[in-house]
């Protein structure tokens, strides 16, 4: 069996771990339970990956990692939102 | 420069990705705000890339998603605690 064929279907789950995470927060508006630390540990990591995989020519990898990439900025953008709006409260 | 390393420092930063957020909620014993289907999609994407990285030979993906399986798996048994002491009170 193709190696790559595994790679994309773990590359769509990987894609859209974090979007049920972006979607409940993006309802709620509440991250209290949620940890920063793990989204900029996310978005660190994440753009390693990206330059591995240019590196070794790895499609599901380039590919998963520039849309994980997106979802984890797009929590620290929703927690950072939400303790400003804190602070204004 | 020897994409292995990069892959190796990816590795280690994505192996560290759900730690924070198993530590906030081992102390906190608080779920409300963490989504569930997040971990679950977590477990069984990490579990293909696992199977990826066995058919690539990459160490790098191996090892990383050994560990990040682990937390995963943790974070599910903490939620599922969660979720069972509440309906008990």
């Amino acid at each position: 069996m193709n190696s790559e064929i595994i790679g994309l279907v773990a590359g769509a789950f990987s894609c859209t771990t974090f979007l049920p995470q972006v979607i409940k927060t993006w309802k709620s508006k509440s991250t209290k339970d949620v940890s920063l630390t793990m989204f900029l540990i996310a978005t660190l990591g994440t753009t390693l990956w990206l330059i591995y995989g240019i590196m070794i020519n790895s499609i599901s990898i380039i590919g998963t990692n520039i849309v994980v990439l997106f979802f984890s900025l797009t929590m620290l953008y929703l927690i950072f939102r939400n303790r400003e709006k804190k602070e204004h409260i």
